[in-house]
């Protein structure tokens, strides 16, 4: 089976090493507009040949577009025309509901999954890949009664062979609830990492003194903003109401702390400890 | 030489741990207001022994107060009133300006040493204490030069002998800098953590979307509000004004959302990412 994969990065890469551990039978075409990240994953046997995209797509039986979400949008229809009838077109985006509606009229539209895995790391870049990323990790399926069930069949067979589990839910909810559960984090981070950039002027300072928990907080402000900035764009409605809420939130706490009632932010606190119950089972530590 | 411990949590526990891997040779008496702490301790051979807390700083050349900072403002004064004449106290607080300004008059103030252990986790109590905690952290040392010269020298070799790096600054300094680095850590992350728990009121949907970097940031979230509330009333200007800066700098991130100015938000991330680098001997991956 000849799987075509768009954009050789973390999760794109990922994607191919995880398979290739379980089945070497597959063979994986790879394109990725940097040449330099075409080459690098021919040389971490991420892919087994590079093609320009037109070549690859004709060849494989699925195609996974593994490519910022702005790209995806401007690729999703053109690589739909050239699919092969019997062939099967995947995205890893972070997005779904303009994923969904930009499809939405193409003839071929059935013979595409939406799909994102619930996986990622702060790095990028084919260097970045490795196969454990996804085993044991969720993959959200979107709108899958839009897509041909045999299509369906051959993508979940492929994510339970990655040891995935499945997740089933329409495109706008998945947006809805990436907002508050990622998207939102992700901010969260870059704003905190922002605002001690701009007071710590003395980068031994922020170096120091990291230890009492601001490196795991300001982790994801290591991000790649050339996939995030067009996510939030996409996803801006929701994300803007799950910020809203958050500084809402932030607001509440500092007047606790204004007006040194103790009691209060004690109370706030105590209630937020739940987390630790519910994450148990992903970070037990 | 003997070394009292008053508070057998993470912080205690673990110094007296770390301390006992390099050592045989110190005897630690442990006091805990918690009985329950208290015996832990003994069990999990922390200290050696337990005695009220009168008894213990009698008997000890050095008393380690590890206890949240409401407790340590209350117990200062009386501890040192205690404390023999030969003898050091130190404090293991996260914040320092108003626990030097209540030890300011007492005859004994040069034999109290103010340090802040740059060290910690969301755990809490004897059963989260580990001998790896401080060794390479950093120890911060306020107002040495309202300290004896003696104490100061006995404090150093032993955070050297526990491989500890020395940093020294003004209580005022301190409190400034923790409040920007790791106070409003904690507050972006319960914050985070209680908007996510008011809008996802299935758990199961927390749990299985988590995996994209929320556990990270929301992992200081865990922490305890027994030792944090306090730390908070304590710090509460610095911490004001650090939630300030954060809270205009995520409604200037909303802006650009709002906006969809993608070229604004992409900018500030990448300036963000800075923190990478600067992170980079603390969290390389």
């Amino acid at each position: 089976m000849n799987i075509c994969i768009v954009g050789l990065g973390l999760l794109g890469g990922s994607f191919a090493l995880g398979l290739k551990q379980q089945d070497q039978s597959y063979n994986f075409i790879g394109v990725d507009s940097n040449p330099n990240h075409a080459n690098r994953a021919l040389e971490l046997e991420i892919v087994n040949e590079i093609l320009p995209l037109e070549q690859a797509v004709v060849k494989a039986d699925l195609t996974v577009l593994a490519v910022p979400v702005n790209a995806l949008i401007a690729m999703l229809n053109p690589v739909l025309d050239l699919l092969p009838e019997q062939a099967t077109l995947i995205d890893f985006g972070s997005t779904k509901e303009l994923i969904c509606r930009v499809v939405e009229k193409h003839p071929k539209r059935a013979q595409f999954v939406a799909v994102h895995p619930i996986a990622g790391t702060e790095n990028s870049g084919p260097d970045a890949a490795f196969a454990g990323l996804l085993p044991q990790k969720i993959m959200i399926i979107c709108d899958q009664e839009k897509s041909r069930p045999e299509s369906v069949k051959l993508v979940e067979s492929i994510f339970r062979q990655l040891d995935m589990r499945l997740s089933y839910m329409p495109a706008d909810s998945h947006d809805l609830h990436l907002a508050y559960v990622s998207h939102l984090s992700h901010i969260s981070s870059f704003a905190l990492g922002a605002t001690v950039l701009e007071k710590e002027k003395d980068e031994e300072n922020i170096f120091n003194m990291a230890g009492s928990g601001f490196s795991s907080t300001v982790r994801l402000a290591k991000s790649s903003p050339d996939m995030w900035a067009p996510i939030f764009t996409q996803n801006s409605r929701n994300i803007s109401a799950a910020l809203d809420s958050y500084i809402r939130k932030l607001q509440e706490f500092k007047n606790m702390i204004d007006n040194q009632d103790e009691a209060a932010s004690y109370e706030l606190m105590k209630k937020t400890n739940e987390i630790r119950r519910i994450l148990s089972g992903i970070d037990p530590k």
